[in-house]
């Protein structure tokens, strides 16, 4: 016999009212079963009532409960036999899907000197509304379809420009490809190197251990280079597997060095002289490459920014670049300027369009640099910074006499010589004070040779201008 | 004996009037250095003249010109050595570096019907700039730094709802992960499958062989299911090399299979009801995991579209969706809706951020989404596919009666059956026309069982408005 609905104990809202439209009536009853069997108010197995006497119960249609029911079977809920009727399907209710338990905000510190981010409360958010209006305004329609895996021409054109006048850099448009920050940069160039049969990578003793992972996950060991009072040290680059004749078909066998040769992160001292050219050497004599970090170089406050090292021989040297400290990392946006034939492999590894940024920040990020939003930008960041870092210096003389900052004075960073033996000591009491800080140690290479250096690295650019005053007084406070 | 500046015979041109400023001419002297080096005016071992000579020659301070050569010191353009001066570094002068070839713009076709792209023409342009502007007025600050690797809450919160109103799918924000479109999820997802060991994704007959190839990079073998008059099948799914425990610790060693249920493509018809359920009893069963590429599930025109498959078993299906065919593929923005444990596996394949979206375009697209934006685009795009496709069936019954268009009123592309033996014919004859259309054989598996079916795959959602009747006469002339 067949059960009535009320039997079957299942609510129905409709609006069966003069504004209910068919189909609006329809998807009600729809969504009112599909959760009735979803929920298990209907069990598998249970017989629907016939369409006719449903819709007599509910004063609708008769096609409209039996289009339900054909919706329902279509998607598997309900089955449908000649002769047995429509039934709900047998088959088990999945339990409902638990949403995963809520990370616990970690209460979090209220002073933040952590590296790694600019002040992100003086993103240009007016500015950069304005370019993507006009972005928006001129962009052709084919740059919202499917694009070049090297990303839009208009910012590569842009960026080659930009790099060339301000960082030195020899940037063809062609041989640049935008990548969602540095970190899918390096991570493409991994399984460049990889594929070409290296198996180790040399970076410096001191940098940061995503970036290790990063290559590590594309199957490349890391081994450090010697850090001394001069900084780097490239003498061990020494002797690779390469082909040794310097040039021509590219460094097939060779190895690759990741450095950071304008300003070491987060060491703070720019590569010496003598040993940016004894890199590029060492490339071209052993058929090597150099990854060049140029993370922060547009943030030199002393004098004129050391250039990049890639304008000595493009051929040798990928130059990555990124906005995450010039702007913000969350627009994702990166770039590299590489040598050919490594140019196609990456755009080989990037594939189609699976690794590519969203169009639209790539043409606001172009028209930001063309109208030269983005040298003033820059320039306002540079300004804010190097006071911040004074401020720093000073605080220090003042207070803690026996904490040194050391490096040049560029970047967002600081590095401040402790006492031996004091590292921990001062992290502890740093969090006591809910200030969070990052010792020197967690960016040691862990194949370093030993050194007793403690310090801190202070990110100084994290904080907003509200929040840097009190900041630098915590830190003060937490100084031996 | 030193040489005098104009015996170098390098050009400087250099601004020494009132206005300009000490840091100007130095960065200007710096570069024209730089470029003199760098094409080979100043050759290698070059001694340089002094500070002096130089500043006197030009009329500017002795210590500008200081700086400039300290400058091009530390770059490594320049040596300086006790007692034997400066001099241009003693390093061949790199070629440089040559512009690669341009590619040549290849004459497009004049009417494009190539499926897989919306009119891009019907961008929302200002709608989504207000929903950018609104976005970035409310972003916290911390928005725009690293963020979570699943993406920003706010659009998968706005997702979560969203895919559950409009498709049925049973969608936790926390299980929601953002990708850079369909094909990145799809990769992540074959690295998951990889890593826990499996070796074969199943796929269907007909599909796009950049997915196989994806799957293939990830190191996974496709093979097909069949194809028969009730779509694919999937009796073969079988038995797989899963626990057969049917629930608990997932799917370890089991198989995966990709699917399009809503609307197979591009053979442009539903799974079966029948075969909905048996997919999921084969999930269940066997321990394994359907992948739901619900790629156009928005778009139909005939009656209500049929919910997601992953509403069927949440546990088990992977519902991926992506705004490129709803929006534009420019945005680069897709969703997954994991199960646990493989959204855990997916977060830890994604890494820290190396693959993340942009902050602002995913905070635009929630903003889009909560304030109803998306829902009035998706209204009028599917008016505008439904006219096209009306206009196109009725264009075939009047010009072209022995083709006729298969598969349900949905979508962006149709599949119009030929006479057998002609496919190669009128795909030969439409490029004549400088008409873009794809046969159906190039969407074939190369291990897909024969079957003589010639036919095309016409995009009718390509063009932009005033493009569509000019393509659609095109595509009627070449019809035999």
């Amino acid at each position: 016999m067949e059960e009535s609905w009320a039997t079957l104990g299942v609510d129905l809202h409709l609006e069966t009212g003069a504004e209910a439209t068919r189909s609006g009536v329809r998807k009600g009853l729809t969504d009112a079963l599909r959760e009735a069997v979803r929920g298990g108010r209907l069990a598998p197995g249970t017989r629907l009532p016939s369409s006719r006497s449903l819709a007599v119960d509910l004063g609708i249609a008769r096609n409209t409960v039996a289009d339900a029911y054909a919706d329902l079977v279509a998607e598997g809920w309900l089955t449908a036999r000649q002769g047995s009727g429509t039934r709900v399907a047998e088959r088990s209710v999945p339990r409902p899907a638990e949403p995963a338990p809520r990370r616990r905000a970690a209460g979090g510190p209220t002073y933040d000197l952590m590296p790694g981010t600019p002040d992100l409360s003086a993103f240009p958010r007016a500015a950069w509304l304005k370019a993507a209006r006009r972005a928006m305004a001129t962009a052709p329609n084919d740059a919202l379809g499917y694009g070049d895996p090297r990303g839009r021409v208009e910012l590569r054109t842009a960026l080659a420009d930009y790099l060339s006048r301000a960082r030195g850099v020899r940037a063809d448009p062609d041989r640049i490809v935008i990548c969602a920050g540095f970190a899918q940069g390096l991570s493409l160039l991994g399984g460049v190197l990889r594929a070409r049969g290296q198996r180790e990578v040399t970076v410096e003793s001191y940098g940061l251990d995503v970036h290790w992972d990063l290559l590590k996950r594309a199957g490349l060991r890391t081994r450090p280079l010697p850090f001394d009072e001069l900084g780097t040290s490239t003498a061990e680059l020494g002797a690779g597997s390469g082909s040794g004749s310097g040039s021509g078909s590219g460094f097939g066998s060779a190895k690759a060095v990741l450095l950071t040769p304008a300003h070491q992160f987060p060491m703070g001292v720019p590569l010496h002289p003598d040993r940016r050219a004894a890199a590029v050497d060492w490339a071209r004599r052993e058929g090597g490459l150099i990854l060049e970090d140029d993370y922060d170089g547009e943030f030199r406050y002393d004098r004129q920014p050391v250039g990049a090292l890639q304008g000595l021989d493009p051929d040798r040297v990928v130059y990555l670049g990124t906005a995450s400290k010039s702007l913000a990392p969350g627009l994702r946006l990166g770039w590299m300027v590489l040598p050919e034939p490594i140019a196609a492999e990456v755009v080989e590894a990037k594939g189609g369009a699976e690794w590519a940024c969203g169009a639209l920040d790539q043409l606001t990020l172009a028209e930001f640099i063309t109208s030269g939003a983005y040298d003033r930008h820059v320039r306002g960041a540079r300004l804010r910074y190097r006071r911040r870092r004074d401020q720093l210096v000073a605080a220090l003389a003042a207070r803690a006499p026996e904490v040194r900052a050391t490096g040049i004075a560029a970047g967002l960073h600081a590095v401040l010589e402790l006492p031996p033996g004091t590292e921990r000591t001062v992290i502890q009491a740093a969090s006591w004070q809910r200030l969070a800080v990052q010792g020197l140690s967690s960016f040691r290479h862990p194949l370093a040779r030993p050194a007793e250096r403690d310090a801190l690295v202070v990110g100084y650019g994290t904080p907003a201008d509200h929040g840097w005053a009190g900041a630098l007084e915590a830190l003060c406070r937490v100084l031996p």
